[in-house]
């Protein structure tokens, strides 16, 4: 099932663009061969790359632009001054509708601050939030917001609870997907007043959500709910207290398959299946921070990433469009205000007292 | 160097305990052959193993208590009504001064209530913290607070830093440890209001501290720095990140392992390599939340520990006590005291304007 659609590139965004950009083009073009890609940046530095090759020269629109922000710029400074950069133009033709989604490998900050400018959230969201996949012991898991609030409300946890809960029918392709709220135990009166409220709104039968109650930070990993909802600092906090953990582990293992030349040939022998574990684990593999509520795609690879996580981020875009997220958002929020004769506002403060 | 002090112990707290904590004796006093025990529990049931077991009777005096708080009481019901149970008579014999500190491997929110409210904090400190060791590529690291306070101004984050360099030199035997303050990003204007003024009086050169900065997720299997300063609901949802992470590791790789002859017999080459990637991680290794801050140590054992794990945090607390961490808490905060002129409350209104 091949799907036809335009993606908007930030060509110039991440440590090796744009080169690792167009490698990363071919690999998605291999999955995705009807996807139409509207490249961002130096024209000076693309075109002679693109027409050099057949397949980019056919899948490629190349626009010029003159700046690029820089992955330590701050992101008010990055609206204020990057109006003529790749990021903003990239964005920009979303907004213009020559898009249908954007991607990025340049500055997080940068990138959702003018995807809020531009885009502005969906009717319902007040706040976009950072998703991405986690990796769990029952398969993957979505967790939200991984930065995007440093401080959240109980209103923005419960829309998070929502576009999560829909991210797991459309993209994960679950048929009652269950949300945990991320906390330090999981009795009623733990943690702090957003969570506590947010919890006596989403136990509100009102809402079309499987609503599983606190989880833990063990939870994440043993996989005990779909989709895992908390602020963005939080998360922000967990994300890459797990991707450090990852990476201990993967340090250890070596150390130890390296310590003699029994546990070297022991190595040789299991590398086959341990090859398996590494690509499941692989960070590429969960490429693509989704900046989720606004009026258009908007995905996030990491500034580090190879052309094989680029592409994955692509992918990652590819399928929020094509399986109709942010329809399937919208139509939500219109169900969930007529089922209660509230909105979301209203629904917290009936949980307040 | 063998160390001659009295432990008090909460003999019945533990999901197998007597027994396990009786064992663990065992094991402790092989590495501390002059510690001293006092047992708290039903003398019914000590009595007789105590009695038949020549080292066991030496160093273990039993004081009978009629009742036990559950795993699942909560910490307020359990300060008004466990005033008989094994885990207040426990607590209270540090105190008295019949002991130097106490383990448990009870309810740990009815430990800290009930230790909070007999032993007070030291002077200068106004809420006791959680700590733990955690591995990390450099060796370990302490982080806290791990979840004894849900929020947290800058001026406990302030002081748990202090406790934590303190901890580091004394403990962990650092000349000068680095202390880092855990945020989602390391600019400046990162994270919250408490966090920026913790940051900005930690940079006040009256502080006795080498700070590094904030640091993030990431950072803490990293080992950049030996201390990680975070409210108590960060800290319990990192620290359990990380434990979720390792046991999804530890379960892709035994998958890995058993998915085929060959990796089967790579897995006996490799064993022993492995174990020893298996201690240097071992849970058991870490055992051990350490509430710092308090008139007297006390050390929380994970509920569901063996005896190995039980000893190890019965060494904890040894370590604690032998290396007069309490005494030079007093002293340091007296220092700071004298250095700047100031209390710490003063320190921070000094940050802020």
């Amino acid at each position: 099932m091949s799907v036809s659609l335009t993606l908007s590139l930030d060509a110039m965004g991440g440590d090796r663009a744009p080169d690792m950009v167009l490698k990363g083009i071919r690999i998605a073009h291999e999955r995705h061969p009807r996807v139409r890609f509207l490249m961002h940046g130096n024209e000076a530095a693309l075109r002679p790359v693109v027409a050099k090759d057949k397949t980019l020269a056919e899948v490629c629109e190349i626009r010029h632009t003159d700046s690029v922000v820089s992955g330590d710029e701050k992101p008010s400074q990055a609206v204020r001054r990057g109006r003529d950069s790749s990021l903003w133009r990239s964005i920009q033709a979303v907004k213009d509708g020559d898009a249908a989604g954007v991607v990025s490998a340049g500055n997080t900050g940068a990138f959702m601050a003018m995807a809020k400018l531009a885009l502005r959230t969906l009717p319902g969201i007040d706040r976009p939030a950072i998703a991405a996949l986690m990796p769990t012991q029952r398969g993957d898991c979505v967790m939200l917001d991984l930065g995007a609030n440093a401080e959240c409300d109980a209103d923005n946890l419960v829309q998070f609870a929502i576009m999560g809960e829909v991210f797991g029918r459309t993209v994960l392709g679950l048929d009652n997907p269950n949300i945990g709220l991320l906390n330090i135990g999981t009795e009623d009166q733990k943690g702090t007043d957003a969570l506590r409220q947010a919890s006596a709104i989403l136990r509100d039968s009102a809402l079309p959500i499987r609503f599983h109650g606190f989880v833990e930070g063990d939870d994440i990993g043993k996989g005990t709910v779909d989709v895992i909802v908390t602020d963005g600092f939080t998360g922000n906090v967990a994300l890459k207290a797990i991707e450090g953990t990852s990476k201990l582990y993967t340090s250890f293992l070596r150390r130890a398959f390296e310590s003699s030349i029994l546990s070297r040939l022991g190595y040789l022998l299991a590398r086959p299946a341990l090859n398996k574990v590494r690509m499941r684990a692989d960070p590429r593999r969960y490429n693509g921070a989704m900046f989720l509520g606004l009026n258009g795609i908007a995905v996030k690879s990491h500034g580090g990433t190879d052309p094989l996580g680029f592409a994955n981020a692509v992918c990652v875009a590819i399928d929020l469009i094509s399986n109709g997220f942010n329809d399937t958002i919208r139509g939500e929020f219109m169900k969930v205000q007529r089922a209660s004769g509230l909105n979301s506002q209203d629904l917290e403060r009936a949980a307040n007292g």
